[in-house]
């Protein structure tokens, strides 16, 4: 994992606020919340998705949001959402 | 997702604390907290697990954990740890 930037992180998240919350707390109980979450766990999470190891509707949406951040952008936005409290 | 009980949920998690810890936070990075995460998120994820949506080694091994579990047993882990602090 590269290593992350969590100030550059917060500024890649715009897409991933409107189902995980602006404080990391999911609105609904089928999203995840990220706040605090592991931050290996999260880039491995996202990897995950981008290549194809998690599957159904969800992983492809997943998928499709991902598909235009780099390695470096999933380590940054682990980096914010696994300091956030 | 049938209606889970959190306290049945609990005598259900002696093989899950030794990767997500006593008090649900990961003790390794590259698992997940699972203190306090969402209930039907919870519930999602293990039954992905279970039926080949989730793929690689460490979903292999989740899946071996889960084999024996039913769905409401899965239920009562995800009311367990959604309502852990």
């Amino acid at each position: 994992m590269p290593q992350g930037d969590a100030s550059k992180g917060e500024i890649k998240t715009p897409s991933c606020r409107f189902c995980h919350g602006d404080n990391g707390i999911a609105p609904q109980p089928s999203y995840p919340n990220l706040a605090g979450q592991q931050q290996q766990y999260l880039y491995d999470a996202m990897l995950a998705y981008t290549n194809d190891m998690r599957l159904g509707p969800m992983a492809t949406m997943m998928k499709g949001q991902l598909q235009n951040l780099s390695p470096q952008d999933l380590a940054d936005i682990a980096a914010y959402y696994s300091k956030m409290k």
